[in-house]
């Protein structure tokens, strides 16, 4: 494959840009917003990234309209950043060549759940936490959680996961189709409600992780689950991270069905206990979950204590009770404001990186080596049951030699994960942060996803800036 | 999108075809055959569809040849047609335009086994038997299982899944990376070796389903899984095909996690009685298994049981010994053949379609009207659990009335899953059997898949004549 010029900014003139602009400001009306306070809002806001706003927001409310407002900032040269709960980590909704920021807070809607199916149609700007309220009374629930209540859209487009896709995977495993707007304004829609298909090209999968550079997604077909009979969960405390590696890896090979498995170092459950009121060790811990019948959840407990106990690991304490689980597991998806506190007035920035399961303990080893000989301050969680885990550096970004130590922290934990046949990010995407890795984690395969990037977007408008180049 | 040519046949003249010829003749000595017997071998054997031989058989040993191969092709405008096993059921391997069939029966090197992370790294021409066979001593499995013996880079290609697919899924999901040839001889790698990434485009699964279109699949990363502690089996009888498709559903509705769960017709069970001495009644039956602990097994069968009494099956009987569900498994992957019986001296066609499982009882019972109005014999087989079935046609090609009302059945078929929100195909691909209903299927997603071919393969050398025209 040759090289192609995927991401490149927009060619279009200025006053091409200003008719597009007052075109939309024309058809959206009070719905066209471009005041410096909304456009900000609309930009990088969660970690070290700049934040650079978009040239104006506007307030989409059906993919017809999503179609019309990409073609007029097609003419008008103008970029298309879609834009859900604002929560991705890697610069994803940054506008860095201007462009129109497209909100989908009026795109809320459960559309039909097809509870027969376990499936749902809903619009993108639904978030995860809103769609299980509205199905729990079913009895069902959508498994994919990241930490923030990110809305269905972002988190298909970054292809997220999050603390249950150890057992229930990825967006990429559910979410049956979308509905996506292209570049040229033509709606698409990738798939069908069947659970599988051998019908052409996997535009689905393609879509998912493409984080708006090839579309905009205002549709989506999702899978359920039946919530499970009996949900039990609760955590062991190690002496080592290693120690809690090798239980997680052990795990994984007696086959346990594991709904979570998470580790907190010693750092981050320091921060846990400080802002979610726990009183646990700060000891490198695990937090578990099995989910299944009762006698499925006891038999795969008393195993999971085994396995522990054989590693060294303390006793293993759970409990069925939804209260103490739900106070533990806010405390998980918390740790990522927690570890802030641990160093008021700093920026965060939460790196990811992901490696096979067999080389997790060395990799958390050496990082956790390497944090120590950088002389940051950084705690890491991790998503173990995938290999998958982060590191959620507190940087003063006031001292230049701090954030230049930081990113050469990053740089290195990058390349290290790579090494070890992993990859640079495992569920926070490429964005504007880990574009300097793709090469060396792809190779020549990073040029077929800039062939196919200048195919589906040759003006380069859709998203441009994030997973290719600046 | 614009329509583009995808899949045109190559331009180039017959001299530069004839060099490409002997420059692989040259190159690969003894390995380059083009003999009638072997070429009309390495063409469509096992549907109704024509054979089709390629000009060439190539015998390749490692990815660097089958790269090597491409450019010499690529420069002769030689269609590349990758050959596995030859058992698609859609006319995939068949060679319309000529071209150079390159076989893997040399690529069936297990290259090594991950334990640890419960992968393995393999070659393309490896089949699933082979593999499952080397896995055994070691407690782990491949989970995806066609009926026939296919290799690992034709099942990657086709998208295949089988009857383990409603409990591991299909290829799509059971591939952690792969190693492929692109048009033009570029070799990529789609991803690593960690379950999860979100860095860039899904090549993984975009290759996986392109039937050798935008490239030939080389080298895989499989996922694995533990040999289950238990496995449970058994069949239950139904009166209605009805009854049976809503007892699945209601299986796969209360979570119950059913390793396999398939539909057998009252025909189909003849053909297997006959075909593997098994003496059930001639009634709708579905083949169940479960996999896990003791008690997790006992508790889902008995479950199981209840839904099926609930119902109106006959007793479910089922059975732990390996040597009963082996016989009862192996009958139902002979099932094809089986069918084949019932009417021996005709044609069979496979077909293949899938639905949400809401709709299955819907389908399958229209299906079985119009088999009966349409006066064919035709059995039906379902991996119900994901509303997938197929229709074995048993076709006297020699009376042309009734080929054309079987290909009048197979459009009806299509059409009448597409209209349920449904697929053309669940698992046997496109090929060139189900051109025609991609368009009602995917609409302008259509225009989609055949711009990425059109880039990814701007020749037109790659597996020409399938999924996108003639």
């Amino acid at each position: 494959m040759t090289t192609t010029s995927a991401g490149a900014s927009p060619r279009a003139d200025t006053a091409a840009r200003e008719r597009g602009l007052a075109a939309l400001r024309q058809r959206f009306g009070d719905r066209y917003v471009d005041s410096t306070a909304l456009r900000e809002q609309h930009a990088n806001q969660v970690t070290w990234l700049a934040n650079q706003p978009p040239d104006a927001v506007i307030y989409l409310e059906t993919t017809e309209e999503v179609a019309e407002a990409v073609r007029i900032c097609a003419d008008g040269g103008l970029p298309v950043i879609a834009f859900g709960a604002g929560t991705s980590l890697e610069g994803q909704v940054n506008a860095p060549h201007g462009g129109v920021s497209f909100d989908f807070d009026r795109m809320k809607r459960i559309v039909a759940v097809h509870q027969e199916d376990l499936s749902c149609t809903v619009e993108a700007g639904v978030t995860h936490r809103q769609l299980n309220t509205h199905l729990r009374d079913l009895g069902l629930f959508f498994a994919v959680d990241p930490g923030a209540d990110a809305t269905v859209g972002g988190m298909a487009a970054t292809r997220a996961s999050g603390t249950n896709a150890v057992r229930y995977g990825t967006m990429k495993d559910n979410v049956l189709s979308l509905t996506a707007v292209l570049a040229d304004g033509t709606v698409i829609r990738t798939g069908s409600r069947a659970t599988k298909s051998a019908a052409g090209y996997d535009l689905t999968r393609l879509m998912i992780g493409s984080e708006g550079t090839l579309g905009v997604i205002t549709e989506l077909v999702l899978k359920l689950h039946g919530i499970p009979e009996v949900i039990a969960g609760g955590v062991v405390q190690f002496d080592t991270v290693a120690a809690a590696c090798q239980t997680t890896m052990e795990a994984m090979q007696t086959g346990l069905p594991m709904a979570r498995i998470e580790l907190l170092d010693a750092l981050m459950v320091r921060g846990v206990n400080a802002y979610s009121k726990l009183d646990l060790e700060e000891k490198p811990t695990l937090f578990v979950e099995f989910h299944g019948s009762k006698a499925a959840v006891d038999e795969q407990s008393a195993l999971f204590g085994e396995i522990c106990a054989f590693n060294g690991g303390g006793a293993f304490a759970w409990s069925a009770s939804t209260e103490e689980r739900n106070r533990l597991w806010r405390a998980r998806h918390d740790a990522n404001w927690a570890g802030r506190e641990l160093r008021p007035g700093t920026e965060g920035a939460s790196t990811d990186v992901c490696v096979p399961i067999s080389r997790l303990a060395d990799i958390v080893t050496a990082t956790q080596d390497d944090i120590r000989e950088t002389g940051l301050i950084a705690p890491i969680v991790g998503h173990v049951g995938d290999g998958n885990f982060h590191v959620g550096l507190l940087v003063d970004m006031d001292n230049q030699q701090e954030v230049e130590a930081a990113r050469g922290f990053v740089s290195r934990l990058n390349r290290r994960a790579i090494e070890m046949d992993g990859t640079c990010t495992g569920e926070h995407g490429v964005g504007q942060g880990k574009i300097a890795y793709l090469r060396a984690e792809h190779g020549a395969a990073l040029d077929v996803m800039k062939a196919v990037k200048a195919t589906l977007d040759p003006a380069g408008i859709m998203n441009p800036g994030k997973i290719f180049g600046p």
